[in-house]
């Protein structure tokens, strides 16, 4: 029996931290781990900048919930689903994603976590655990799962090597260059050919 | 971060077997466990049935799509969702319960499959794994996830005893007298106040 795991922002969603840069005309919060590599001074980075401009996370909320999903990703996920179970696996935060799932039909989602303050500032964030998309195919696959992962970039490689099957949706040609072994999908139709080739 | 996981026969659809054999006039197919206590003898004994009257699994499945969820089920998982991520936990297989699914709006679902013949026979059934409710909250737990259970009788105990907090819905009688340390909910509004309590 197959699942089929895939990340969120950039393969249905785009992203958040650049959405929230737009929004709030904070420049630095559009860095990235391509910036900034450890990804923990990138967040508290992050963190100490939402708190010097006095940005809540309600106002993310707002932002976020304000955000249209990639065109087309509702569709293809309501054609997948009666196919084969489906599981969203994101290291961005539950208070974050929510929006998206709720417009996603609430596929089960995988992911972190935030602390908030009492003035509705985020104050840290919390890693539910360490190498969290590489982890979750291992526990499927100890319920003798078989896994078809998507994923967009560097961050996914890890759960596309641990997968049964892993495949690039619209990655950067870098990532493609560097990572030859994974087919690349550019389109949803094309997404759906390749697992639905997986499934047999 | 918690998971609410549910058991799906006699919590939010009625019993498979039964209305089968409603439909099917064939009044052997009602035995359970209880009548027979190795599954294994049990399962062969109503493909053997099947076969015999020559119930293909398409007529099963049209059965099944007959079926309607307990009344309340989809309004009490259209709430929770929102809440907490939701999964179902199933001894069914993926062939009989995708219709339910369906009417349930696609929350993922844990299960096994079946191995169906030429004829459309249902040949043998495939068990994922053993033990299979209590192994994925062990996997789920392991990926520090905190765990609300709920299940209907004694096939749900092993997964109930695993999760960090246990839930009974309407279960029989004697299942309330001999495990008395969960907490019963007779009616949705109960389970969700008992769900959202664990929540904090």
């Amino acid at each position: 029996m197959y699942i089929a795991c895939f990340d969120l922002e950039g393969v249905f969603t785009p992203e958040v931290w650049i959405e929230v840069s737009n929004s709030t005309g904070i420049d630095e919060l559009k860095l990235t781990t391509r910036d900034i590599s450890d990804y923990d001074v990138l967040m508290k980075n992050r963190i100490d900048l939402l708190k010097k401009y006095h940005v809540t996370l309600k106002e993310i909320q707002e932002v976020i919930m304000n955000m249209k999903l990639l065109p087309g990703a509702k569709k293809f996920l309501d054609e997948i689903r009666p196919i084969v179970q489906v599981a969203i696996l994101t290291d961005s935060f539950m208070e974050f994603v929510d929006p998206f799932l709720k417009k996603l039909g609430y596929p089960v989602c995988f992911c972190h976590s935030l602390e908030i303050g009492k003035k509705g500032l985020i104050t840290n964030y919390k890693i539910r655990i360490e190498d969290m998309k590489r982890q979750t195919i291992l526990a499927l696959k100890s319920l003798n799962y078989e896994i078809i992962a998507t994923g967009d970039s560097y961050n996914d490689v890890p759960m596309l090597h641990e997968a049964d099957h892993g495949i690039f949706f619209r990655p950067p040609n870098k990532v493609i260059d560097e990572f030859p072994q994974f087919p690349v999908a550019k389109e949803y139709p094309e997404l759906k050919r390749l697992i639905f080739n997986y499934l047999g």
